[in-house]
Order: structure tokens, then C-alpha cells, then sequence
């Protein structure tokens, strides 16, 4: 990967462990929680191989500032995602769920809501991509679970099907049309 | 205020400064970088009124472990407002903006696009809570610029004015469509 890749991998990364820190705490979930470990030690390995390639482009190009730049943005970015570590640390440590935690998450501006997608959803038997979640209700997938499996970050090709579990990050205004398309009772 | 208000104030503005940051580094945007900076310190307040609190709810219930993760949270997220400060810091030493960095913004799952309202656009003197812009097109508006002024973080009750230039954010296929209601050209 180039440079370039491995820092935009990077912040989208610790976006997605910053929505899936709060998920685990808001839910108490501990396999969400362990995924937030997981990509802690991609994003690691990441800022490794960026802090390398940032020193080796400012010797080839002597542009020492501009690679310093690189650095500090990937040093930045591996420091949001150690703080949406200790932030899921609070769920893998087994320490009772907290009700104002709970309600701060629920009352922020951006807020988490999850529920199983219905036969009747629009949003069963398509893609993601098919469906326009994003762009027609501004709910963005965080997470899915099917079966005993999670899927994290799905994309545009993700196919959802009914009895999927689904979290979602977006407006705190969209959540109840969100949870209504879930269930099939409004269209998209 | 209570703990819980302030540690809900804490995640929102941490969001916002996240975003905020990455707006400074793409736009080379030095008043957006300020206003990272002045929102540290506020965080910065809130986070140690939060621990006092916090250790004071300890003592009345004598809950620790309760108040310790409540404390964890409260400076999990202070280090995320740091992280987008440290971020914001880049604009702010005059460092010439790097076209890695505006790449990676621009690539980014979640895209940050600016624009200005036209007269002719559907938002145009209407309050946001109206438009309901972040869910009928998943972007949401991080700041605003009026003449010389910027508001940031708008809420439902902000009028929005042909000429104003927005900052918003939101999934990168949303992207075309609010540019083309800036302009007018599409319906909300």
C-alpha cells in the first residue's frame, strides 16, 4: 500500500472503532468490544508502515516538513483509536453497564440504534448499495450481525436479510423512520 | 450541570471538533483551526468538572468502579478532542496543505464537501430543522460561514441564507446530490 491508502485506511478505521466503542458500551456487547481490539492492533501496524514510508519519501524528497506532517496526522489519527479502545475497554473489563452512559449515548446529536431487519423491511434481500441508506435516511451500518456472525464496516455490496441485526450511527432526528423501515411500517 | 450533560457535551463537541479538524486541514482553513482550539479548552473545563463530579457521586454512594468508568470515558474523550486538536495544529503552524492529506479527506467513507446556498437551492431561507438536510440526504452541516462570520456546529433552529457557505459531512455518495441542491439544480 502507498502512503496515501494506508492513511485514508487509517481514518476511516478509527471512525468506524469510535462508532463500535460506543455500540459495545451503549449495548454491553463484548464481541463489538473485541473487534475495537482487533482493528486497535491494524491500525497500529498501519501507523508503522506510514511512519516509514513518510521518513523514506522525506529522504528521497527532501521535503522534511511536509513528512513531518504525515507523521503527526497518523500519530493523530492512531491516538483516536486508542481512545476508542479505552472507551470499549469499559465493556471487555466486565464492568456493569452505566445508565448515564447509556443516556448520554442515546441523547447525543449523533445517535446508535439497532434492530432486526423484517421480512417485510425495505431493506431486505438488497444491497447497501441498492438501498441508499446512507443518502436517504442519513443512518449509516456500523455494524451487522447474522446469525452468530458480526460483520463490521459493510459495504455497498453488503446483501441484508430479514433477521439481520443491523446498528446504525446518523441523526438522532432519523432514528425513529429508521427503526419503522426496519420493520417494514415506511418505505425508505 | 450534571455529569450527564456534560459528559454528553463532551461527545458531541469531540465529534465536531473531529470534523471540524479535518475541514481545517482540507480547506488550509486557519479560523476553523482556532476554533478547534477554542473548543479544547472547553472540553478541557468540562473534563475536569466531570472528574470532580464524578469522585463526589463516588463518595455519596460509594460506587468506585462506577465513578472510575465514568471517569475513563470523560478523558477517553478529552484525548480524542486532543487528537483532533494536535490534527487542527497543522493548519495552525502555516504548514503548506499536503495533496496526501486532502486526498485521503476527499476518499474518506465519510466525505466532507462545502459549497455555497444559492438563492434558487431548496435550503435557502429556511431554518435546518426544516430542510431536514442529515436525513434526507445523510449530510450533516459541521459549520457555517456568513459574510465574515462562521457558526459552527448549527442546530434545527439556524436559518440558512443564499450565500452562506457550508461545511458538511456525510457518506461520499451523498456528495453530488448536495452539491446540486446548493446550487438549486436538485430537490431536496
Amino acid at each position: 500500500m502507498k502512503i496515501d491508502e494506508i492513511l485514508l485506511k487509517m481514518k476511516d478505521t478509527s471512525e468506524l472503532m469510535v462508532d463500535l466503542a460506543y455500540s459495545a458500551l451503549l449495548y454491553d456487547n463484548r464481541q463489538i468490544a473485541e473487534e475495537v481490539l482487533t482493528l486497535e492492533d491494524q491500525i497500529d501496524e498501519w501507523n508503522e508502515k506510514a511512519q516509514y514510508l513518510a521518513v523514506k519519501r522525506a529522504r528521497e524528497t527532501r521535503e522534511i516538513r511536509k513528512a513531518l506532517v504525515l507523521i503527526r496526522l497518523a500519530n493523530s489519527i492512531e491516538n483516536i483509536a486508542d481512545a476508542a479502545l479505552r472507551i470499549a475497554d469499559v465493556v471487555l473489563r466486565d464492568i456493569e453497564p452505566h445508565p448515564i452512559i447509556k443516556m448520554m449515548i442515546d441523547e447525543s446529536d449523533t445517535a446508535i440504534v439497532s434492530g432486526t431487519v423484517s421480512k417485510r423491511s425495505p431493506l431486505a434481500n438488497r444491497t447497501l448499495g441498492e438501498t441508499r441508506l446512507a443518502t436517504e435516511t442519513g443512518m449509516w451500518i456500523v455494524a451487522l450481525r447474522r446469525k452468530n456472525r458480526w460483520i463490521y464496516d459493510p459495504d455497498e455490496n453488503t446483501l441484508i436479510k430479514p433477521g439481520d441485526i443491523l446498528i446504525a450511527r446518523g441523526p438522532v432526528e432519523g432514528r425513529a423512520h429508521f427503526v419503522n423501515v426496519l420493520k417494514g411500517k415506511e418505505e425508505l
